[in-house]
């Protein structure tokens, strides 16, 4: 049983970040907070503890916070999904596009083993162009997305569209302002 | 106690990695093997479970990994040490050099609270510049650095000498080539 906790309270609303316009969900004043970090650990897992899952992807870098420590109870592999360049050994790529111009995510190919169950993670997912590229990686070089899971989801941005082919998980909710 | 592990047999070796004659040691081989990533965290606790702890403090991103399962552990708070532009509060920032040219990282100045005892956190110390600036940064936010842990230490690269005036742990550490 997970003790029930607002995770609302410990998650800092920051105005006109990165940008005028844009309100930020700042999962710093969770990582503040160990009640409430513990809580976000203990929830994710009491989610997955009966499912098959044999590894976790994180997105770098907030998504380590809570692919660690979940792995570590878990006592299963991690795979980290980086930025270009990062990864030192043999890895699969990923272009996407961002709002404006595009971006490029790697994996370790050894990192992910064929047929196996992978969870997908990060800290906040938003119109989930990262999660959908990482999630179409880690299934080429051939795991399968078991699920994703998200601290935050803010579906106003419309993430479920765009994932529709994977179930998504998250903890707290936002609509938009 | 902690079961002994030879955590040698889980680090990778990579060569010219990130630049031709570099021997680039990868602890994702620790994340990929459970036992592996579970004796550092238990490393880490057996370490620190009895020194005044208040607060961990990580270097973006592979840090993260290893100070987050332990922040969970312990129950304390984590402090996040940027690049810059990365967190949305008010941050304090400091520049350092690096071999080739500079760069600056940050740390939101409310996160470290005075007169707490702060372990710095990285995955590797190799000349210690990236630490050392974390660890000023914190001294002038008010915090004490009570001990530097890495995983890794490279100490022909000489990190003793520029962090002096700090405990640096590490688990396993690798003379030059």
């Amino acid at each position: 049983m997970v003790t029930p906790y607002n995770l609302d309270q410990a998650i800092r609303k920051v105005p006109d970040f990165p940008k005028p316009g844009i309100l930020f969900y700042d999962i710093t004043g969770i990582l503040q907070n160990p009640t409430a970090f513990n809580y976000c650990i203990d929830a994710m897992v009491e989610q997955y503890k009966d499912k098959k899952i044999d590894a976790v992807a994180a997105v770098e870098a907030r998504g380590f916070l809570f692919s660690a420590p979940f792995a570590a109870r878990m006592q299963i592999p991690q795979v980290l999904v980086r930025k270009a360049g990062k990864l030192p050994g043999e890895t699969k790529e990923k272009r996407f596009a961002l709002e404006y111009g595009e971006d490029v995510i790697q994996i370790h190919t050894s990192d992910v083993k064929p047929d196996t169950n992978v969870l997908l993670i990060d800290d906040l997912i938003a119109t989930g162009g990262t999660l959908k590229a990482a999630a179409e990686l880690i299934s080429e070089i051939g795991g399968r997305v078991e699920d994703i899971f998200c601290v935050i989801g803010l579906p106003f941005l419309n993430y479920a569209e765009q994932l529709s082919d994977y179930r998504i998980t998250t903890l707290i909710n936002y609509d938009a302002e």
